[in-house]
């Protein structure tokens, strides 16, 4: 037995989370920089909530919402130079995966004179300022997380970044932002969520503790399913949902990601297809080549979410994701061989060569 | 669903994790005071093997083995001005609880002018050196925690004190240095161990994640239970003891513990019994009061137990531990006086009241 354990990130969950917890903001600084979309932050009203705490405790802020779905490194270029002109003391990430991880880049390159593209390096000079994050989503666990994933158009893919300095400090986790998201989000970001349980659960970097947690976000997958299915969503699940994906924040912050999310990126790079609904496309195909490996996991994984088998898994996946894109045998290729530049194929329970991604590819 | 989740400790668990993770020591500065007691640093091996790692990084250090079981207000005291003395960066507690605990107060006080009495107001003007915590025992879970625990003889009884500051920066958790320890001592820690997830489990600020870490926990005990009661152990089983002593210690970093260790601490204190089997004698009577307010959660124990039921956990307690000792009526009285003067009485999931705590203590 051998692992490490540590979520340095102090989350606070429940509804009105932040005005009960707010004297957490007022030891981070005078100053707060809100990196945001949009959309999410303003309609699910964590925005208002943050901003009135902010006021109350007499903290200045600027809201920098320029964050666009799979964010740029060019956008964080900008955001960091925002926090810099208005000395920000802190940063403040509100809203999906992409507002948040752009929220740690932001805190990195306040302080720190580098360019994005050493952001990579993961070696920073100065400590990243501290990050508060607020999902409106559930489905990242970015708020949970050091990840920081950025598009780079010079790769063609989406890439990450994160060290134990880019832990956001606190996170605040309450499931009536997520009721403003439409329910196409709210299934593919479930299906996200749930696929860093799986992947975590599954793959080669899984620890005795990550696994608990993993399998506890999965069971609450299970528990949902159905009624995501049906269309049918309660506030309880809502906060089952949130606390998942909290849950596949704290395994993956362990294990890392595996080939679902790898070969993923593509699907949303080149097709733009939302970064859940891509993982969710692949997951079948996923757990049936590594099944021979990972025979009694992935049973019990069809148990806790009372699947028969993984074709009855797949069938319910094409209910709440609709069909997977045909993809022609140059797209084929042309992912494949990006997937195998990602250390997420290193991470796999079984060996992966190019072919078996193409397979897989081509079988979704 | 309300709750908070934190793990700010940096837990390494496994054989030989100081020296895999020993670049970890070279951040937290040049000079360290080992903060241990008189016995299980040294025959642990733990000690060398630390010493060692210090050498090798060129940071200096001291050895401040004065920590007694059941640690004192003046034993802190000349701790923290030992670390004064040499100027110390940081602290290394080794050994059970007692010596763990102890470096927690020595870390606040080698940086804060005050009394250790001062301690228990949890209010330190300069924030405590940072902490490394290397437990020679399964049991205290301390190597996780913000605990710290020490004799006050103006009160009579044990007081705790601890906050977010407080939690070890690095644990190291190497079975091996639970092999030294006499069996008697391994059974009482670990009963300990699986006092935490049991009161983490059944108290009032349980939490959903506390829950799969406390069952995790009370799955290990079953586990060995059996093995431990015939005096049998084997390597297999202290790995799951240290990792289910990691898992109470993270849950009652959460939840608090309740009247086991309230009422328990009388026993130590008055009759000297070790701490961990103070709480077995008390167990089975804390779960037949509580019966029928968390009869579910109970009944789930006994079946992670493998137990019929509390007459039969009683047995296996008392095959265990031995028989608790019996009480007169005026040491009943006493203990459960000083009892409700504990905070853990207000987390019992069954309100308290004092002849409760008699009555508890008088069936033994």
């Amino acid at each position: 037995m051998q692992f490490k354990f540590h979520m340095p990130t102090k989350a606070y969950f429940g509804t009105g989370c932040i005005s009960q917890n707010s004297s957490e903001l007022a030891l981070l600084g005078k100053q707060a920089l809100i990196v945001t979309g949009g959309h999410s932050a303003r309609e699910s009203g964590a925005l208002t909530d943050i901003c009135n705490e902010l006021t109350a405790l007499n903290i200045g802020y600027a809201v920098f919402d320029k964050v666009e779905n799979n964010p740029s490194t060019d956008t964080v270029k900008a955001g960091g130079a925002e926090a810099k002109r208005i000395g920000a003391d802190f940063i403040v990430g509100i809203g999906g995966g992409s507002p948040l991880d752009a929220s740690k880049a932001v805190a990195v390159l306040a302080v720190n004179e580098i360019e994005p593209v050493e952001l990579f390096t993961n070696k920073f000079t100065t400590k990243p300022l501290p990050i508060v994050a607020i999902p409106t989503t559930a489905g990242t666990g970015s708020e949970v997380t050091p990840y920081c994933i950025l598009t780079r158009n010079d790769l063609q893919t989406k890439v990450s970044f994160g060290n134990a300095d880019t832990f956001p400090s606190i996170a605040f986790l309450d499931p009536r932002y997520t009721e403003s998201q439409p329910f196409g989000v709210t299934v593919n970001t479930a299906v996200d969520a749930f696929s860093h349980c799986l992947e975590g659960y599954l793959g080669k970097r899984r620890t005795p503790a990550s696994d608990i947690l993993a399998l506890e976000g999965i069971s609450l997958f299970g528990r949902c399913l159905g009624d995501l299915k049906a269309a049918k969503i309660t506030y309880e699940h809502r906060e089952n949902l949130l606390y998942m994906s909290m849950l596949g924040g704290v395994v993956i912050s362990h294990t890392g990601t595996t080939i679902v999310h790898g070969a993923g990126y593509n699907l949303t790079y080149f097709k733009g297809i939302p970064h859940g609904k891509a993982n969710g496309f692949l997951m079948t195909e996923y757990m049936r080549f590594n099944y021979d490996y990972a025979r009694d996991r992935i049973d019990n994984v069809m148990k806790l979410l009372k699947m028969g088998n993984l074709d009855e898994f797949g069938e319910a996946m094409t209910d709440l994701l609709g069909e997977a894109p045909c993809l022609d045998e140059a797209e084929i290729a042309q992912y494949a061989a990006i997937t195998m530049t990602q250390r997420s194929t290193a991470t796999n329970i079984r060996p992966v060569a190019v072919t078996d991604i193409a397979e897989i590819l081509r079988r979704i």
